[in-house]
């Protein structure tokens, strides 16, 4: 039997090893800086490529990413099923029922979206071919339709990130976007499907078919799973919940339907993804479908498949040495040029309001994950070179990069504040040494000067006079004294524990353990009602107020915060 | 660069699919018979290589599942990660504090426990080592020293399953049995692993280390694990937990490190499962992992990558050529005698009753997972033949099959019943008709004369007898009528759904919207009281109510009875 030595064990797990804990690390980073995680995976996987580590320390990259062999192989498979499980994750996040309720905004954004992007990307491929950089040895129809269907396609996971981010996911705004992305994808798809099955086809390999039935067959499998498949999924997920371990028994039934649907969809010649997207999309739709089993298999997906496929993106390439500016430039100018004002106009004739408008447009043109799927299927098929599939890459991560920010600028929105930002190590005290209300305040404010380098007189004596007018003990432990302070720029929050408590005069007549003092600017914009409401929706949870008396360090603060859903 | 072919990758999906798939269904199967699941996915393998589908079907067999070649090769890989990350969840149930408890009992258990089946398999394997089919080439001494260890291993995983079956797992019994279990686990993959290092240098590959440096670095290297690693890990989860993505930044950690660790034990010679079940030791031990990670990574792992592990056993060898009677016959002999008499003398000498001391025997004789990877390995290194791997895994199977129904018989425990093991499909009436007490209990017990036989006036004479000494309206919109009733040999349950809902005289005043009639036998044990408390949980929490109401079949009705957890 065929089997791998220790030896080639040991370079495959370091391999993944490495890659999983360095698109984590990235992730984060572009996380901290209010960009999707995909483009620090990205990152992650150009700089472990050619690109960096590769020129640095040739003999590493070889030792953990080889180009031929077992290990390469292997390497190979797990991207394979990484990408097939992440298109079955991003399918189900797709609703169908959305698509119908936005119906016309939908529509008209959807098809202006494909259908601009699509004459640009098209008009450009054919005008100009050799500033592209066509194939030789690929046909220029062919070169062209790949090249508009690169430029018409949307970031669904991105899109849908980026907008639940900004809280305005379930807005009819949010849910115009995605049922216009679900569109744009479905088609987009549907049309990269046919190009890859004429190019297997040129190449004689696995499939024979010719165009017309692969674009048969693949509308017919795209319209059967919608249709029948989903009805039936929908009938069957009940027994499966009936009879069989929970959840082991749907998740492995998810899977082995995922499997099969991308085994199915490359057997006929297109891409596996296609299969497995379309399951995603069949079993999401299902009530049936629990919300806790939704949960586990997007978490270990996002936390290993997706990071293993976007993180060997850039193994394979030199995105240094194949960077073309020119091209690079020409790329991105015409992929927001279609899209934004594409689907700019389509909203705009749903009767949105000129502002609105651009902001789907430039929602919409987030392209990150599925482009880079795309440009590295080409890539893999020989339809583009390396500069194109760099320009490609490039324009993913620059137009999902602008999308958020501009955003929230065109709508006014702004993320969520939270007490997380504006409290600090110094100004979080676990052991609070006061016994009263004064000297609780007093005490907190000290770390306040601090942090703040305002005078400690004034603002304790603000909030002090703020206190006297009524009380801030809220009940349930909780106290929350605060002021407005003159010259301050930014809030600030001190937090500490007493584990006497302190005679706050609550309503409830119960001592505060948990004491907050929020200083905000004098024009604050909200932001008091905002850290106010956070610290009440926080810590109105009994169990969460217990494990807050038990922090030890301003990284178990950290820690509870951010792992804690929230009170809706 | 060298990537798996379209037709390639069709082969590869479908085969993870048809394993997963077959895995799971005998899986249940093995469930609904009260065995552990991993019997069935076993099973599964079997049936899919050549002892069953590769002789009836040998194309089929080869396309799936072929010997050689790129797929051979991804399948290794696959199966390769599948047990380093099912170990790194057998660590994760490794409870260290337990150990400590428990201490002089599990340690009399555990010692015994590995000492006799030790010296009865060594001895066994030096006077008879024709009978065991030694294998030529492999010194005695070596093969004897395996055949010991592989006495002497628990299955971990199987004991604490069966334990949590019978709702024992957290009692003094059942922690002592796991504390001794893991120390069992710990001392067995030890010995085995100095095992493999010999082999491994005596055949050259991967390590060339000499034994004693083998064993040293591994003891070192589990030490450090269970100290200085542990303590780590425990100080930087909630920094990953206050600074990354929840639950995504954990569990990629939690697998890089099992990776990174079971890359090093596979380095310095000894298998790679090693380094990852003590990754998952030192990891479960944190109080810092929180029990969503906890249950993401478990329900992943156990519905994906175990099956695909366990059900992947049978495919390289054909269990009816090498099927071996008095071979199969002997290893279950002495594996038993040693196992059972040893951690039952243990127990004994730690003071437990007897009849707890042959349960604490039983309980350990449980082999599974453990035994059978163990097995796997030696036949990969040459250790062994086909037969005695047969023999081995038919011994795994019946002594894991065997320990739950006697440990049962022996303590006089019972599984607990619940409502959905008493109601039929012919019992359950999603439309009551009735809309007052006695045309509610008069229309449930119809259902019930015809599901039991029995005569529908004397039930329905009986039933409302009961009612009338008090109502069973209890609140919340349930009512529960019941009559113990002679002649009946077993419980019958039937539930009707009322939309308007039925006047029961509760103490709140609502109208019962689900109405449960109970019969029970004459000495019933305290069946009903048991269903009585079950109705209580299930039905106590507003949303399995909600939802209840809109039950329109039975299935639906078995899927929120099993997958609604019960309110403790």
């Amino acid at each position: 039997m065929d089997k791998l030595t220790g030896d080639e064990i040991v370079r495959l797990f370091l391999a993944i090893a490495t890659i999983l804990v360095a698109a984590r690390v990235l992730g984060e980073v572009a996380r901290r800086l209010s960009q999707p995680v995909v483009l620090g995976e990205i990152l992650a996987g150009i700089l472990l490529g050619p690109t960096v580590f590769g020129t640095i320390l040739p003999g590493g990259k070889e030792f953990l990413f080889p180009n031929h062999g077992s290990i390469a192989l292997a390497q190979d498979a797990f991207r394979t099923l990484s990408i097939a499980l992440f298109l079955l994750v991003a399918g189900m996040e797709v609703e169908l029922s959305t698509m119908w309720k936005q119906g016309r905004a939908a529509l008209s954004v959807g098809l202006m979206g494909i259908a601009l992007p699509f004459v640009l990307g098209f008009g450009a491929a054919r005008v100009a071919p050799d500033l592209l950089g066509a194939t030789a040895g690929v046909s220029p129809e062919t070169f062209a339709l790949f090249f508009a269907t690169a430029l018409s396609i949307s970031a669904l996971p991105v899109i849908a990130k980026t907008l639940m981010d900004l809280h305005i996911y379930k807005s009819d705004f949010g849910m115009t976007v995605i049922a216009a992305a679900v569109f744009n994808d479905l088609v987009g798809w549907l049309v990269f499907a046919v190009i890859l099955g004429q190019i297997e086809y040129g190449t004689s390999s696995a499939s024979h078919m010719p165009i017309g039935l692969t674009l048969a067959v693949t509308a017919g499998f795209a319209v059967l799973m919608l249709t029948a498949v989903r009805w039936l999924i929908h009938r069957t997920l009940p027994w499966i919940l009936a009879h069989a371990s929970f959840p082991t028994g749907v998740i492995g039934f998810a899977l082995a339907l995922a499997l099969a649907g991308a085994a199915f969809t490359e057997f006929i010649g297109i891409h596996a993804i296609f299969g497995s997207f379309l399951v995603g999309v069949a079993l999401g739709d299902s009530a049936h479908l629990r919300e806790r089993t939704r949960t586990t298999i997007t978490e270990f997906v996002s936390s290993i498949f997706a990071p293993l496929f976007f993180g060997s993106i850039g193994l394979s390439v030199n995105f240094i040495t194949n960077f073309d500016p020119a091209l690079c430039g020409f790329v991105l100018l015409i992929a927001c040029l279609g899209k934004v004002v594409g689907c700019g106009l389509g909203a705009r004739w749903a009767k949105m309001s000129w502002r609105e408008s651009w902001a789907v447009g430039f929602g919409m043109n987030a392209r990150g994950a599925m482009e880079i799927i795309l440009g590295l299927l080409a890539l893999q098929y020989g339809l583009i070179q390396e500069p194109m599939f760099v320009a490609l890459v490039v324009m993913s991560l620059v137009t999902s990069m602008a999308s958020g920010p501009v955003i929230e600028r065109l709508l006014r929105r702004t993320r969520p504040r939270r007490i997380e930002h504006f409290i600090h190590s110094r100004t979080f005290l676990p052991r609070m040494r006061a016994i009263d209300r004064k000297s609780a305040i007093d005490e907190l404010c000290q770390t306040l000067a601090r942090a703040s380098g305002l005078d400690y007189a004034r603002i304790s004596t603000a909030v002090w006079e703020r206190e006297q007018v009524t009380s801030t003990g809220i009940g349930d432990g909780l106290a929350v004294p605060h002021a407005r302070i003159d010259g301050l720029t930014q809030p600030y929050v001190a937090m500490g524990l007493s584990s006497t408590g302190v005679d706050f005069d609550s309503l409830d007549g119960k001592p505060a353990q948990l004491v907050f003092v929020i200083l905000t600017p004098p024009n604050d914009n909200g932001v008091q009602l905002e850290i106010l409401a956070d610290i009440g929706r926080t810590f109105v949870q009994p169990n969460v107020r217990d494990r807050a008396l038990k922090l030890k360090s301003f990284t178990e603060l950290l820690a509870l915060l951010r792992t804690e859903p929230v009170a809706a």
